[in-house]
């Protein structure tokens, strides 16, 4: 069978799945259903339905989700069976503020450590290092480092990609704000924190102009 | 009429074609059609017609775009009539990195201060101040301050959103791991970090998990 990837939205929603879960009284029952999660997330039931039957096997009709076994499913998807290393290169205040963010490991990948050119960023810790960009292929080496964050400028984001790509990471997450030419067996994610404020300016001004012509 | 929202895809493309138009030759024509911007982009054609037309009104069957009205249009639309004014609360990295990020003017959005209720993290420059939080009603009161993004950690994340809607603000950008309860005029939008890495994270996984089964 070929693994499904669960759509981004889907993903999403299982956290809140996860802690709805959570906070349910102890006493309530060992089952719960379709649409008692659906009512307590606002969510649609069909789309519930649909989240669930990608994760988890546990759903019976007519009786729902045996609790326990949906948490674990939930935590399972999430955690995956081990975690993904991942490197960062570019310790700016981005850079940086990712680093420190524990987050990740809450969806099964764990940021190894940093990298920079700058020797003022270098900055040897117990917790999260940040090394000398020139010993990225020997850490790749040592460690199984599948991922790579480029959170460095536009001017050096591509020798920054052709670096991690030799290095053989399978994966780029690009917050530098342009486009990169990598391998196509590479997979690639172009993050624009921009956008999502861009978004919201749009709706914004839109519903401001529906407002004025009310 | 009812002023239409851009979706977030086309939204994100702006400033590819914008781009693209920028780095056209200047011998070049003084029109550019829809096929050989698709080209250009690596995008299909009808996705370039239909984003284009949401945008501007200059495209001409059998001729294209004349070019010079179509990047005025789209710098309009990226930067709108005036840029609206947001307030960052929390100064932590994540706070800085955004308060630091100048990218955001390009579409439309000005960050015209942070807050904290760190006396530490406060910071009076020239460029962005970061203030008492107890100083926010009057910022909001003399400034036309209209989104809040919080970027505080989960436990002071609803405060500081009451606050920001007490304040006016018309719409919520939240980097906080949690949902929040806020009035249905106000716009809200849950940023995660993690989830866009998570994603890539399920892309990898599943590839990796066909290639072996391959």
């Amino acid at each position: 069978m070929t693994a499904r990837s669960i759509p981004k939205a889907t993903l999403g929603r299982i956290p809140l799945y996860l802690q709805y879960l959570k906070e349910l009284p102890d006493e309530s029952n060992v089952t719960v259903s379709a649409p008692k999660i659906a009512r307590g997330l606002s969510l649609g039931e069909v789309q519930v339905r649909k989240d669930l039957a990608l994760i988890s096997g546990c759903g019976k009709p007519k009786i729902g989700y045996e609790r326990a076994k949906l948490m674990a499913d939930l935590e399972k998807h999430l955690r995956g069976d081990d975690l993904t290393g991942a490197v960062l290169i570019g310790a700016g205040k981005l850079g940086k503020a990712l680093l420190d963010y524990d987050g990740f490991e809450e969806f099964g990948v764990r940021v190894l450590a940093g990298f920079d050119c700058n020797e003022t960023a270098i900055h040897i810790s117990k917790r999260k290092s940040v090394y000398p960009i020139k010993d990225l292929d020997a850490f790749c080496a040592q460690n199984d480092v599948k991922i790579g964050i480029i959170t460095v400028g536009q001017g050096s984001a591509q020798e920054v990609c052709d670096k991690l790509v030799a290095c053989g990471v399978q994966a780029i997450w690009n917050f530098a704000p342009c486009s990169l030419s990598i391998p196509s067996n590479v997979l690639f994610k172009q993050e624009n924190l921009a956008l999502s404020l861009a978004h919201l300016n749009s709706q914004l001004k839109t519903k401001n102009k529906n407002k004025c012509e009310d």
